[in-house]
């Protein structure tokens, strides 16, 4: 098919039952809108446009998805009035091309697969092809009813369904692949003559059936991919089968999880060989792991790139970070945007770590805050050290070169550099360079009172 | 019905297999004595009388409850032989009114609901009324056998049951609603004579239908309500069933999880519109959370209130503590008893703060210790510092008035007071107070000595 | 029996699912090799001879297990080529006694238990013993097929199975104990005249059956003790399995644990009585917890032993450490190899220790690093003390005797002793050692500049 491709996006709801100031569409699944998962599938196929037709909370969906989605043009096409689907992809039709196909989704309907999608394109090679599922408890839903050679010749609902329908296990999902010429024909003659006063879209099933065309049916690989979104329960279970997908992937792959029901993916992951990853391990955002990369329960990591054969241990938080290979860091290590540790650096506890470079072989093992820094190779940062870098109105650099050793509980006071193969006295507070090869002292002298009697208790 | 209500309450069970030393009604589940779960449960009825009836570990029982539930006036009755529930309600009798009716609850049957208790005092309209539940697998419980027009006519128990009876699938919970007239009239009838040489509580149901009444019965809204506790296997299922109710109606309330079972509440949880609850979140305590607070992965979070758009990062442990809106905490942040954030303050990584007060928009961003502090508005406290409040003997205060400025490092000797707008540079030791609007030091020069070799390997 | 018992373990296989550079017997569950799983377990039995038939990556698999099981004689025996378990049994027929007999295990099968081969093994009466097991759905496993009078005739494969046996559900779990006799009769008798060309181990049966004899069959306790690992997803199932056991057997043990599908225990777990375990927390290695202990959420402990009434606070990472009674750490405490705390003493928040003592009823309760220091009894360390025992070669002692009070911020420069009942102020720098009660300085004098002007913001 070489026929263009548009999109139509219905994502008017307004998702009451979320209780939330939220429209649905809005609501986030692995940390993303639930629109978001949607316009992504669809970035997997070659789309000509892309509609999404809004309703409720229209202007907060525009903002936060025009902004998150900045680089994808999108339609926005208004549903002032909620009567229906065929209502709602017919608000669509001034803005679709006689020619070509349609993809019909459902903004919370956010896990329909690319495969998936590609292959209903696939199968619509005589108007009209519809995503279907055979499931265990069809009660409530749609059903295909097929004649005897097997053609789909009517979607009955479960109110009209007689007792032998209401056997029929195979079910509509309600995502369609048309081509736009019967969608302009069709759609205004939709009628909202039933019950609800709804204009339906499933109604064009029968029109097609009526004009004699053959509609073709698959169904997805699982089950969640047609499933929709209409309150916490909900989405809280399609998270989880999400959660499920990603890491059942991930074995496949080769990755070791020490329980698959207890991680969280929220965006990509792409892991090396023999990588184990321990319990309540959250990911956000894009993230690389090396080969034989090793993390231990509960850390958060997000954006980060993690070279070969680091070591991350217990209750890392890690943000926006760049790891080289052999790096140890941890348990209580606290990585915020902007760090780069290179190969064989070690970040030990209760450090935290924004925006600096620690080279190679350095080690920042405890108790220490280094901000705004470059650290050469092979440094060692004693204990408790504090970059002061900040003086309550300007940031300022330190620089801290190779070979430098801080001695604990220092304060570098920057802007300041410590020149190469310097060493600091453990206590000192730095205020001026420190010369290469030195010793800097900046701290008083002990002195000491004998037979001292400490304080008595004060009476309350 | 405006007679009187005495709640009955068996307690006197050692509960072996638990394998404790403590009994089996003081065993916890979701933070709370399962005793003091019913005691809490009866209060949502208006109850004129509560009695317990103790056995095993008396002592110790009455003890722990007397102590939590100081406001509740309990009549504790001694079961001192374990002859059956039927001679454990007879101990009671004593203390039973004439008139009125009465609920037969168990101690270690710990979560049926008020509204529960609330129907079946309701449906005791004749004389006597009975918690049943229908049930899948029915074998070793005692079924409730119904005459043809739907009357209970009998329990029988397993051992009794004939191949009809066995199919029966509604049981007895154990739990009644009683006139106390009947009780006071059949407890003294009850016989011991059978195998197991007990009284049995059960047996006033024969008596009812004998005496011509009919007993109304009615089925709990879930199964765990009538689910007691006899080993640590059925506490802990008996928790997670808790666990999930909870989880599911703060769902239905709007609350987002992230993972429904990976979520602890043990005590009250309050939450406003479009929260967030990341993974593996334990409260306890009383909580409020209020709209948009988002709150990360592993918080543990006991007795706080939480204004609005509070974002909580991974890993903090807050108790006791007020938090205004729009404050930032954490990661790592240990927040103790006594802690006050206001609107738009911000705690950071590896602090902790107790006993202090956090004024509107200030910061303590980094490992920091912050104890029996009183900190204004808009002041800056850097990475390291401590506030010294403690001689060995003493505590003191701290007084940092707004915009204060706080080089890193700093240790804050109290008593002392910081007056408004003074910077304190990096690496002091401020022991007097500093004036307003003044740079207060305390730190040695910077020297240096050049050509510095550093120390030689010691041989071992 | 007084036979001798051999042990036969098949280790050959490359686990290709794995996608992993590591042979699929060195992959780990529950921390420990598969292979080490076997190994352990045969340890419960009298074994005389331990025999490993290892294949693809054999010196990697001799290399790690030789260094872990160095106390453990074991017969390696190659199998170059890969022709069935047959085989590979037979490439071990020339380490095998002529007399005794011999259990035939798999490296890749790991939880087998020991009481299940110690019944297999007594089962053995007339030659040939077998574990077999009733499943549920025996699709895809050979058959157990039994004549009329429940005597064992064959092994039928899927492929191979008529209707009436495919409703067969005893299958073969391939673990056998034999008589060393029909070993060396039977293996060189095997044939690989079948579609795979393999040798299997499984004829052995038919050819006993054929020699009259009657083989014993028992089935496991549990079904995952004949359960092999061919993918991460079975790898990771299997862990989840192990746990649920080992939580269940501490459960009727009197162990309270919040969650139990939230914990992980690596290694052994002995606990005493009314021990409570939160949620997600980890045990490697040997552990042992006293009566009373309370560990909360997310504790990470490796190799500990810890007393009486300890309370664990959320988030402490502890490994190798003697714990005494009735001791308080946490939340976010790091104890590190060879620290050992003495009874009723107390670690809090964001500190670590390492190789230190600390005395009884000492606390060290806020931001500090203690490493190789010796503490003696009441003796308070501020919040933010460092012991600066590395001077960048070597490691140095610091020696705090009893009742010394360590004012906050300090820093202790090793080696260095502070004696008895001193007293060290905030804030200072100690480098040479303390007298007995005196109180040692090491800070500046605060001074002051007033009406100090801030800097102004700089320009970019």
């Amino acid at each position: 098919m070489t026929s263009s491709l548009s999109v139509i996006i219905l994502a008017a709801g307004k998702g009451t039952r979320m209780q939330s100031a939220k429209p649905k569409v809005l609501q986030t699944l692995a940390g993303k809108p639930l629109l978001g998962h949607v316009l992504d599938t669809c970035q997997q196929l070659t789309v000509d446009e892309t509609i999404v037709v809004y309703g409720f909370g229209g202007e907060q969906v525009q903002t936060v998805i025009d902004n998150q989605y900045a680089h994808l043009p999108i339609t926005w096409v208004a549903q002032t009035e909620q009567l229906g689907t065929g209502h709602a992809v017919k608000m669509a039709l001034s803005q679709l091309p006689a020619e070509g196909q349609s993809l019909i989704l459902y903004g919370d309907v956010p896990l329909v697969s690319g495969q998936t999608l590609a292959a209903l394109q696939s199968a619509n090679t005589a108007g009209m092809s519809m995503l279907t599922l055979t499931v265990n408890e069809p009660f409530g839903l749609g059903r295909i009813k097929r004649n005897e050679i097997g053609d789909i010749v009517a979607i009955v609902e479960q109110k009209d369904a007689s007792s032998d329908e209401q056997q029929i296990t195979e079910i509509n999902s309600g995502i369609y692949c048309v081509d736009n010429a019967l969608l302009h024909k069709y759609l205004p003659e939709l009628s909202n003559d039933n019950a609800q006063q709804e204009y339906y879209l499933t109604d064009i099933v029968k029109m097609a059936v009526a004009d004699g065309i053959t509609i073709a049916a698959i169904e997805p690989e699982h089950a969640f991919e047609i499933e929709g979104v209409n309150n916490r329960q909900q989405l809280a279970n399609l998270e989880r089968s999400w959660q499920s997908k990603l890491v059942a992937d991930l074995q496949v792959a080769g990755v070791q999880f020490a329980d698959p029901t207890r991680v969280d993916i929220r965006g990509s992951l792409n892991a090396g060989q023999d990588v184990f990853i321990d319990v309540n391990v959250v990911f956000e955002g894009d993230c690389t792991l090396g080969d034989n990369v090793y993390i231990e329960a509960g850390c958060v990591i997000k954006n980060a790139h993690i070279g070969n054969a680091c070591y991350i241990k217990p209750y890392c938080v890690i943000d926006n970070t760049t790891i080289g290979a052999g790096v140890d860091i941890g348990p209580f290590a606290h990585l915020r945007p902007d760090t780069i540790l290179a190969d064989n650096s070690k970040v030990g506890n209760f450090v935290e770590i924004k925006k600096s470079t620690i080279g190679k072989g350095s080690k920042v093992n405890h108790l220490s805050y280094i901000g705004d820094a470059t650290v050469g190779t092979g440094v060692n940062i004693g204990a408790g050290t504090i970059t002061c870098n900040y003086d309550g109105i300007n940031k300022s650099q330190t620089i801290i070169e190779d070979n430098v050793f801080v001695g604990s509980n220092s304060s570098l006071v920057a802007p300041v550099t410590i020149n190469n193969t310097a060493t600091i006295a453990a206590g000192s507070v730095i205020t001026k360079d420190v010369d290469a090869h030195s010793l800097a002292f900046g701290r008083a002298r002990q002195t000491a009172k004998s037979s001292y009697v400490r304080p008595t208790k004060t009476q309350k």
